[in-house]
């Protein structure tokens, strides 16, 4: 089914269509001057996200049941606020770990989107839990049609189930389906399943030493450097 | 957590969001104009409909596992089309049993959610399957932050793991969740749950003879004539 037409576009959210490092780091900046903390709000961010991926992996691995990245998210904040030797009580550490829930998008994410919307099913296919997309999408404006990743399929990406739930749910072939992301090994895994690929060049995501995903590393069906260039190319 | 401030809107769809009626009725009629059969689409949509919740009953039951409402409908549908005494070939029999996923709505419908959207997260709680939901929101209009319902729970209403994993997922204890349905039996299952309930009268949902679900039975938070009177009602 490798020429069928393509229905949907699935969508990495974090880093590729919002930008998760400089949202995260101007709250905990405001943060540190409430307080009185002396710590640079972008390297907290860093550090938090550095706990991202190894926070998965006993789900992934099946050493642990399946929790929402949102309370993967507080246990990584924990720990990062001990690094950096400062706390919070309760209530205000559940406040910042909803930061995430609160990531401004791209200036091109809205605008392409809007466009894409109209001519496809627009769908995230996230880590994030399902209130954390749902929240987001109210809080910056992301028009989804329904949201899938994670929780639906009760497991991480890159594990094919997560993919593959979110094609049997919209009731689509993989080959139907375009998987956008800013990360080439995110759409490696959905290529592998039969997605179709798109890749958005995200040169910022980590900032302006970012060492990895500055280009596009496969012959993906499209390559771009915006999702208005993306609705471009797609006739949106 | 009775006095918890509403902050979610789940909708029962078909009846309370479209006039499934009318809707599968003209499809029905016309094809039968084209086949040159002689039969009643409005009598076609009723038999096929009255299917419906025989057909969930083993799901529910737990006798057999969960398949998605779209299949639940093609095994109705090969049974009305013998009682009628007519047949189609398989695609044009996929293709009618697609009627459900181009329902359309009442004339209230899409306004008054546009309005619910800007205040509230709108989500489906109903039984058709993410695949209908979100098709059926592009063909309608439909607003929807997220489709919620059977699929994800793998059960059908009213069982009670339905609208749970609802609230699960949108992270809302049922208390901040308004259960919306323009059926009495619907709204019960939510309440003895916790859910806030809203009941919108949809007096011709089966025709001009409609004997059940003509007027509100309990008390329910809001009771209202159309989904702008809800909109009116919640200051949306």
């Amino acid at each position: 089914m490798a020429d069928q037409e393509v229905k949907a576009l699935v969508f990495d959210v974090f880093g590729t269509v919002v930008d998760w490092r400089t949202s995260v780091a101007a709250e905990v900046d405001a943060l540190a001057a409430e307080k009185g903390w002396s710590l640079d709000g972008t390297e907290f961010a860093m550090r938090w996200r550095a706990k991202y991926f190894p926070s998965m992996l006993p789900v992934r691995r099946g050493e642990a049941p399946y929790r929402r990245l949102d309370d993967l998210h507080r246990e990584s904040l924990r720990a990062v606020l001990t690094e950096f030797g400062v706390s919070l009580d309760e209530a205000e550490l559940e406040h910042l770990n909803k930061v995430w829930h609160r990531l401004h998008p791209w200036p091109d994410s809205v605008p392409g989107l809007t466009r894409l919307k109209k001519k496809f099913i627009l769908a995230t296919m996230s880590n994030g839990n399902v209130s954390l997309m749902v929240n987001m999408a109210k809080f910056a404006g992301l028009p989804w049609d329904m949201i899938l990743g994670a929780e639906p399929a009760r497991n991480y990406k890159p594990e094919p189930v997560v993919y593959l739930t979110g094609a049997d749910w919209l009731d689509l072939d993989p080959s139907q389906i375009l998987m956008t992301a800013a990360h080439n090994g995110d759409l490696q895994a959905a290529r592998d399943l039969g997605f179709k690929t798109a890749f958005i060049l995200r040169p910022t995501e980590y900032g302006p030493t970012q060492d990895k995903d500055n280009k596009a590393e496969s012959d993906w069906e499209y390559i771009t450097e915006s999702m208005e260039e993306l609705a471009d190319k797609l006739g949106a």
